[in-house]
């Protein structure tokens, strides 16, 4: 345990005044509080979790809140997507002012992606805003969603229609929590991984192509090398583009028609990452057809993905589903579609493409057979 | 009609890549659709008004945004205080994703306060941030709401627990709109007007003092300079302060006291400006009797005040009722609450004190009369 590779890491995500640090470590839950505290400052903590995680972690992170001077309160939400809504936003609002929050309260999202974006969501907007700390207990939370100050909950209409960009002061990874986490969640989460190497580090993606197995075995001398690089990466490309008007944009390759897979199967069956290894296979695909990315390195990609045990091929929903299901896509501009293209491993870019130019009638790989 | 002061005039919120101007004219509704294009270059806006302002002015701001090339819709909510809730900014997230709202769309609050402060949220909200313009057509909402970002909903526990910090692109204010509002709203907003006069401009204190009922009389020579030297107070104290966590808290002088009048009366039979007056008047008598503020401050302030015809006496409710309301005031920091006291007409500060010091038992002007 006292290998280099289980120092902690800690980067920075630069965004002037609401710069934050990102600390990552080994069986480091116990010492959240008094970062918590040289944070915030916060006098009053509420940390936001659901069942399974509450009650693996809550009382190791609570002890250390309230060891760092914090008086702290548990907030269990129902696990799942459903509790992204605004009647469970409400709820906290109601419960959190009664447990007298206040201007210097910080609340903690302790959690996946689901606690970690109503968490967010809630500390954005009560009081008009109050600190906030992710603490990711999912490999997608930490490679992922815990950094970059995307909140949101879901609406009828649609998944994150509603949200705010809401900063975290910190964000806190103990990636022993992993041990507890279902491997197909792991693998949901590496899914996110790939898309950061695939798009932008070259290296990294030749180094998850030899490390592969030891990662999935939580190897910490590969699993923490892994959760830096990840973060690192998401983390420069924030600082350029805090509100994803440009560079931004490239974190959502995979995502056009993983969004679609998910709409479609109504979100059940498939988990969000899984999602995203579909649409990344078929995004990689796809590019190689239209000449954009270099011959060879979609078939890559789907190797990596499908031997860690992802999904790589569209679900047989109609074409025309699709084709909605893409069109109405929240970050559609009038009527071409910001399309993030590989351009090869380690490089991508968006390409304004119409639904039709994504899915062709007779594309061979795609959602016809 | 053409005296120079009836110009537009065009301030400027600094706050950096947030910056944006305020424009008073007179007749200028009619003018409002080529500067929302040239601000934000949306290609749809969202109208949201309440009946009588849409039935008055709907139709004028509507045709000027679309001839500016900016599709337009019109939503109206209901008029009054229970708008705003979170039960009608989901409504309005519903109605303005089915029609099409985008990243590349603008919502344009047309009315006071309730409908700057809903539609403010529900920009800043839907799909994590639209862009946002404000043109107030109420006192209040032109030297105060509609300037500084501050937008949000209420909840059980109290009014603005939920919201967040967005500014607009473009405050328009049209004070020929004045001349359509009910003599009893006027005076509430000219309250908000005295305090930025009493916290920080003893000269403007003074031109009130002679001007009182020409701008009452709402002479376009007297009111647009008056809007334009209030709207420069607000701006000025804002771009120092974004996020209240300084200065910006003198913007609450007479709200201690004026929160707990609305909250006591059940926010039934009183306005916010009448409240504010209250509170005013009794947090300068206080600041005279703690001599924190030089004799004669106080009757000059209540004086200005009941000239115009606002009230300047607490209501009649217990001293403990008022005691359990300001305590609980969100604005407070562990026991003490941060009392804007005045020291000077023309000048104010913060006083840390505890909520028997703001309201003594045996308070002469007080309570407990």
């Amino acid at each position: 345990m006292s290998s280099p590779a289980l120092q902690a890491h800690t980067l920075k995500v630069e965004l002037g005044e609401r710069s934050y640090p990102i600390v990552i470590g080994h069986g480091t839950l116990s010492q959240l509080g008094p970062a918590v505290k040289a944070r915030t400052g916060a006098s009053r903590a509420f940390v936001i979790s659901v069942p399974p995680v509450a009650k693996r972690y809550g009382a190791t992170v609570e002890r250390s809140l309230v060891g760092a001077g914090i008086a702290t309160r548990r907030f269990v939400i129902p696990d799942g997507e459903r509790s992204k809504s605004l009647r469970e936003a409400e709820k906290l609002y109601a419960a959190l002012l009664a447990a007298e929050a206040d201007r210097a309260s910080v609340v903690v999202a302790l959690g996946g992606g689901v606690v970690g974006d109503l968490a967010g969501f809630v500390a954005a907007t009560l009081l008009r805003g109050v600190a906030f700390v992710q603490v990711p207990t999912t490999l997608l939370a930490m490679v992922d969603s815990s950094v970059g100050g995307k909140t949101g909950v879901n609406v009828k209409r649609g998944k994150n229609l509603v949200g705010a960009f809401h900063q975290p002061k910190l964000v806190w990874i103990d990636a022993a929590t992993l041990k507890t986490l279902p491997r197909r969640e792991l693998l949901a989460g590496l899914a996110e991984g790939v898309k950061h190497a695939v798009i932008r580090d070259p290296k990294l993606f030749a180094w998850l192509e030899r490390e592969l197995e030891r990662l999935l075995d939580l190897d910490p001398e590969i699993l923490l090398p892994f959760l830096a690089r990840n973060c690192a990466i998401k983390a420069e490309v924030v600082s350029r583009d805090e509100r994803e008007s440009g560079e931004r944009m490239l974190l959502n390759f995979g995502h056009t028609l993983g969004h679609a897979v998910e709409a479609l199967s109504k979100y059940e069956g498939v988990l969000h990452g899984e999602a995203v290894a579909i649409g990344m296979s078929y995004a990689a695909r796809r590019s190689e057809e239209l000449g954009l990315a270099a011959p060879g390195s979609a078939v890559r990609l789907v190797a990596l993905l499908a031997r860690a045990g992802l999904p790589t091929e569209l679900p047989r929903f109609p074409r025309r589903a699709y084709l909605e299901s893409i069109s109405a896509d929240k970050k559609k501009r009038d009527a071409r579609i910001r399309f993030v293209a590989l351009r090869a491993i380690g490089r991508a870019e968006t390409v304004p493409l119409l639904a039709s130019e994504i899915l062709p009638a007779l594309e061979r790989g795609g959602a016809k057979r």
